[in-house]
């Protein structure tokens, strides 16, 4: 599958995307099995390890309802040194109390015992309904066939064994050149629902054969986060097991180093890998038909914008509307104005795809041709933006339109 | 109709509820006709006055991208001695610019000069599509004819007159017995979607025949929507032009008094009043096949247990669930961490209706009783207690589900 599939992102210079996964770079060995945790007998158990201790950074959701595998991996993972990790999908262990935790230590002993890793540098993860305990038998027999199945062609296993409410594949693999010669970065993630800005129900793996210190690996997946997984929106729901790991196994012999042009260019190719995954959960969004970016300007700060895009994308009407194929900007004027409440008089400008539909925060009928308008709004991918007219900042976000299948969808998961 | 139909809401003691209308309480006249603004032909023009100049309390919103008739009533009319009302459904003047304030002021003008009211005395409000100008020649003619029809048994043409993507009729009246004697108040309202906390997107007409001053009237209308319009959700929008009038005649001959205990009895039936309307309004949400009482407890502050309130009503994922009667207390308290997100980890209980789902943020399987569960699940109303076991604060709201009827709504409504 291709990464750069959305025109919303296109890929930088000097970055081939190739046929991959979390295997295509260098030291990295992956598989996923069946351990019968989901009843539809799918794979729903996965290892990623790298052959050599490995620098990585990792990224947690803030939720205070926070599953046991992210307590655990906060309080007894050395997050900067991680060199594998086992996750299940089919139960997420969140709400699961102490014994929850437990479940989370034993497999974090197992992995770690089988492939001879230090425990400390075992990370685990875990995605499916929140609230019920693992079915640890299974679990237990899973590890021992998903260690014994790790192969360096594992990572489209591993990306299957992650899945859960997703209809699209996510993931992909890249090569960027730098002076020092190529490195690889590959990755996949999971999510379709429960996405919110700030760290979607989502879990992502990315690997990486350059070489860098862990400090340099979390201020590079801090910023690709911040344009991607964080500036999303399916549902607004933040999730309580959402994790982005990002290894490095150095194998390539290319190292990074900060402040360098390479660390920029690795930076962009790393953003731009992060926001493909972002924009697939966004497309795979529970039923969702759409993708709508929204570009919030004329701010007078970052937050204020970041704000208003949040309000707008969580807005079921909004979402409706964007759904029925209906240019309706009297309902983001509206949100914009929620989330502006108390200040002056908005008199923002609303265009859809260059057509300006509102201009001082009224219709501006003038110019618009109906047959160009109903043919944006039947695009799979709509720009929007709106132009506050407070200030000079800005804040881009992504999020889907609200479907009948979502509904669907979400009514008939069950507990 | 009646008013005190949820179990949420109990008819407090003292009041009697009657057949009627906003022209119920002595000393008011209504109307309500059809002037064309709504393809339909239904009615979509109104007109309430108060035969003497009364006293009056009104609230608005907060939105920055407030409708004209809102802006004009801010700023141009005495908000504390209205003494009518023209309103028109089918268009929300909202959005609209320089050109539709004149149109309010249009709107002021003519309803005040054809009933003799100073024009200060004349508010105006709208409902309907945003962004769209009123057609005033309709309006124009509408407003003679609604003048002409102005009656003391208009209240239910002016009740059908408000009405939008309403469903349940929103109207009643009753009658409160204090010490003096007897007063009446009557009610009406329109609000489907578009329901936010913090004034939903309603309009409310109330009514009374009891003597206040307008100070008086302001604390208690601001109390009364407090405890019902304020703490509603069907999707978290707030409109654009939602307001809420408390107009007073006096004509019973009974004053209420600052810190009387009249005052308290009155206060009492008021906010019982605006909760029957504001439940009306979550029931008839949309597509709304439920409506959920939800009361978060333990909080440390009632900001806080509003916030986490109001988080987990606008879930997506928790109205989906509810749709589906599935007791998925696994949102809830994810939507509640995420709520808190930063915070200690959250140890909550979850009960549907005394059915105690979570323990300590873990599941509590023990003495559930599936049958009852599910029945539970099944009923129209369902209250849901979240206890957050961080202090003695809480907060109470209602909102409703989230149903494949909603979606099919509001994509079709067109701008």
């Amino acid at each position: 599958m291709h990464l750069f599939t959305s025109r919303f992102n296109p890929k930088p210079e000097g970055v081939a995307e190739m046929p991959g996964s979390v295997t295509t770079p260098g030291g990295f060995l992956a598989s996923g099995i069946s351990a019968g945790i989901k009843k539809s007998g799918k794979r729903d158990l996965g290892l990623l390890v790298c052959e050599n201790p490995a620098a990585s950074a990792v990224v947690m959701t803030a939720n205070a309802a926070a599953a046991a595998p992210v307590t655990v991996c906060r309080s007894e993972v050395a997050l900067k040194a991680v060199q594998g990790v086992v996750v299940n999908s089919g139960c997420a262990n969140a709400c699961t109390g102490e014994d929850g935790e437990q479940d989370a230590r034993e497999m974090i002993r197992l992995a770690a015992g089988s492939t001879r890793i230090e425990p400390s540098r075992m990370a685990v993860a875990s995605t499916g309904v929140i609230g019920r305990r693992l079915p640890m038998d299974r679990v237990v027999s899973g590890i021992a066939e998903a260690v014994s199945e790790l192969s360096a062609n594992g990572g489209n296993d591993f990306a299957e064994s992650i899945m859960t409410t997703d209809r699209l594949e996510k993931q992909g693999a890249v090569e960027v050149e730098l002076s020092g010669g190529k490195v690889r970065i590959g990755a996949c993630a999971k999510g379709a629902g429960m996405i919110a800005p700030d760290m979607a129900t989502m879990l992502a793996f990315i690997t990486t054969d350059a070489g860098a210190p862990a400090d340099l690996l979390r201020d590079v997946l801090a910023a690709a986060a911040a344009g991607s997984f964080n500036a999303v929106s399916v549902d607004g729901d933040m999730s309580t097991n959402d994790c982005a790991f990002l290894v490095a196994s150095g194998t390539s012999g290319v190292s990074l180093e900060a402040g360098s042009e390479d660390l920029e260019t690795f930076s962009v190719a790393l953003e731009s890998v992060c926001r493909s995954l972002a924009l697939k959960m966004v497309a795979d969004g529970e039923g969702a038909t759409k993708v709508i970016e929204l570009t919030v300007t004329g701010a007078r700060d970052r937050g204020e914008a970041a704000r208003v895009a949040r309000v707008i994308s969580l807005s079921p009407l909004v979402r409706t509307a964007f759904y029925g194929r209906d240019a309706n900007w009297g309902r983001l004027i509206a949100s914009a104005g929620a989330a502006l409440a108390g200040e002056p008089a908005l008199e923002a400008d609303i265009c859809y795809e260059g057509i300006c539909l509102a201009r001082g925060g009224a219709a501006a009928d003038e110019g618009v041709d109906p047959g160009r308008l109903a043919a944006v709004m039947d695009a799979a991918e709509i720009a929007v933006k709106i132009d506050l007219h407070r200030g000079g900042e800005e804040y881009k976000m992504y999020f889907s339109d609200l479907t009948h299948e979502y509904v669907t969808i979400n009514a008939e998961y069950t507990t």
